[in-house]
């Protein structure tokens, strides 16, 4: 059974449309790199049990970013707020060595607070 | 049977999971404020099958909310996104009236490419 790095990243946006057992399932072989004895052991199932939640729990997570692409969305929200930090980060060089304006610094500061929280949101 | 406005909104996020007649159905009594009887009429079927389908929508529809909570997530986006917007005004309402310095103002446009972006992907 091949482990598609996918699933964890998916299994943090899906995860609580699991059961409990799938969610567990994925979590200890994709997280916790458990094997699918060690996985049956803990989960008190067969191994072909955990088999079987893993393949329709990844069905699952796949499923819904095919419809919903909360995980492309959010990965391209990532990627834009890095490019607008970087920005902020040359205004903010530019003015403390030239322009001293404190205007300017409070705004900047307001913009890394939001940034700051908008990167907690898409953690 | 009371309108909830909410419901516009989360089948923005959540309507791919639903089936046609369901979304066909809210968005008719929500986007488009036809009566039940018109919904009827329109998906040929009847006033009460309108009525479960919008009963049953509804639900999945809160229940996807209260599991991935995305309309919430996505208005706290969008909240700081307009925040951050307003204080790159301000940096560029001073730099164009003081400072005018080519560097900001190229990052200033760089942040405001960004942001259009992001309101895009917030829709």
């Amino acid at each position: 059974m091949a482990k598609n790095m996918k699933v964890a990243l998916l299994l943090d946006f899906y995860g609580d449309l699991l059961t409990e057992k799938q969610r567990n399932s994925l979590d200890f072989y994709y997280n916790d790199d458990l094997s699918l004895g060690e996985i049956a052991a803990n989960l008190g199932i067969s191994r072909q049990g955990v088999r079987d939640n893993i393949k329709r729990a990844e069905a699952v997570l796949f499923q819904m970013e095919d419809k919903l692409g909360l995980a492309e969305k959010f990965s391209e929200i990532r990627q834009r707020l890095v490019s607008v930090r970087k920005a902020v980060d040359i205004i903010d060089q530019k003015n403390m060595r030239v322009y001293r304006s404190n205007e300017i610094n409070e705004s900047i500061k307001q913009i890394l607070k939001e940034l700051d929280r908008l990167d907690k949101l898409n953690e």
